[in-house]
């Protein structure tokens, strides 16, 4: 993916998840960041996802929610829960994670719409 | 910037600006994103800036806010206004922001805390 996804109507959720590589393990975390990305784009209420990781380490992962119940859904999911334990053992030095409900979104360019949701123009 | 900024405690509001850059004016494009980085910093309310671009050009940066008020401020300040004209019409293919109000957050491992707030452990 490289467009920026294009933000639905709100209200909806993001869940904003910022982390620092610890550097071990790159095949296997970069196995597990492209399997969860996937599937958590066939979760039921998911908007979209946006992923951004920069030359020093730090990365910054975005998902998007119908509502809170796709959220708390997709944290329970089993795959999801294991990579996560993973992470913070592994593949993670921090973390940070946000669970946000969005009140305004705007967007310009031509932003990806993959997932069929209408996109929101200024 | 390397560590995950420290969660304050919710609720918060954080700004999602998600981008893809155009490729123009790699040089401008650098000392600009600096300056605002640094400027949001200063500015009243701001708990925080997570940054993060990858070799795709896709880049993510979250602004941390202690209010709707902070945000708003931030939005109407001159120079930040002046950088967000430019970036649409040189820097930027294409963006999506989200204005979001935290509801929780958690963090593990070491993460920044140069604001002097104060951190959130799951």
């Amino acid at each position: 993916m490289t467009a920026p996804t294009a933000p639905p109507a709100p209200p909806y959720y993001l869940v904003n998840f910022v982390s620092l590589r610890s550097g071990e393990d790159e095949e296997g975390y970069a196995a597990m960041a492209h399997a969860m990305h996937a599937r958590a784009l066939e979760q039921p209420g998911c908007l979209g996802v946006d992923s951004a990781r920069g030359a020093d380490g730090l990365g910054i992962s975005v998902s998007y929610w119908a509502d809170e119940a796709s959220v708390l859904a997709w944290r329970d999911d089993a795959e999801h829960t294991l990579a996560r334990e993973l992470g913070r053992e592994r593949w993670y030095a921090s973390y940070a994670l946000h669970i946000a409900k969005v009140e305004r979104a705007y967007a310009g360019g031509d932003v990806s719409n993959a997932s069929g949701k209408s996109a929101r123009e200024k």
